[in-house]
């Protein structure tokens, strides 16, 4: 007998935050509550193209991964040019440019995006990674960029330059170093709290008001 | 007493390779001479805004960099929202929307010529890293996100389905499996071909002439 989870598979993880935290007026949603998904997001943008939000196994704290609004398996289901040029109706020519801005997207909120966890965090190094399919270790079947900081050795207790508090710093030391752990959903909020005042100050820029996102 | 090299400090390599492949009338160059730098340059993609090569130290075989037409040091260079919000200046204002639409066109290639990679090599699985930073593994201080194929075990002898042939192979086989060798100019002039051929293909569709690029 079909169970209901047999006749729906369960869906993506990803679209599940994606449908959760809709975009708001401004690209850096204003208090967005964790516990709309289970488990929780801490989101820090939102804008009709891409999310941002905390990796729940950070890598190192800090660790973000930037993804599709919409849903694509691989980068290269970004683009489809033969689709473009042989389609006809509105919604295939729709998807089509759906999936081109967001790919520019991707590419615009990248910088913004780091520029603020270099802020908050106080890194100055930090890469960017995206796989594709099981052999390059892509884990979630929704395109994602990680953005990982690399600290210092011996500078981490630093991190955050006095704008983190003691609290977050402990259980920093507690991630390890490249050790994967369940990211603590009170010290995430602390932390993704940071990181929108820091994008909104980004995008809002010195003289404020003057965003052009 | 100064040398010329002290006062002229030593060009970066990839503003070398932007400046001998000025932006033509199609993003994919016809038949770039790949001596026009040195080491040679096998170019597959050349807009106003971004370049792609082959790596010249390739980890696998097809292993492209897609980097900026401008010299950027790290991938947060792509953009300064304070600057553009205080910017008065034509010039301040030119070069804040040049960096703003080339993290657009990062975001916009990288899909596309991940399919022409798949196509020529045929893999189906592979990562794209971006490194900002010397704890974070950068060498070349310009803004470069690489794309690296990661073959299936055992069907390496496969790839390209049938697009590539025996010599290429061989030398890839040579490559080791994870080894960064020195690309061979010959077999990557042959490799590059493919790629534009095939980048060719998709930025103009199916249909032919429909390019919206």
């Amino acid at each position: 007998m079909s169970t209901i989870d047999d006749l729906y598979p369960i869906s993506c993880p990803f679209c599940r935050i994606s449908e959760a935290y809709p975009p708001e007026a401004s690209p850096i949603p204003q208090l967005p509550d964790p516990e709309k998904v289970d488990p929780q997001a801490h989101v820090l943008l939102s804008t009709s193209h891409v999310l941002a939000f905390l990796d729940i196994l950070p890598i190192a704290p800090g660790h973000i991964l930037l993804t599709t609004r919409h849903h694509y398996n691989k980068l290269s289901d970004l683009y489809n040019a033969s689709l473009a040029a042989e389609t006809d109706t509105a919604s295939q020519r729709e998807a089509q440019e759906e999936a081109r801005e967001s790919s520019r997207a991707l590419g615009e909120w990248l910088p913004i995006v780091s520029r603020a966890l270099c802020k908050v965090t106080g890194i100055e190094d930090w890469n960017i990674v995206q796989n594709n399919g099981e052999r390059a270790a892509q884990v979630v079947p929704h395109v994602h960029f990680h953005l990982i900081p690399r600290y210092q050795e011996g500078r981490r207790e630093n991190a955050g330059k006095g704008k983190v508090d003691v609290g977050m710093l402990k259980s920093w030391r507690m991630f390890g170093r490249g050790a994967r752990e369940d990211l603590d959903d009170e010290e995430a909020e602390e932390l993704v709290g940071l990181l929108r005042r820091a994008l909104r100050e980004e995008v809002e820029g010195a003289g404020g008001g003057k965003a052009k996102l």
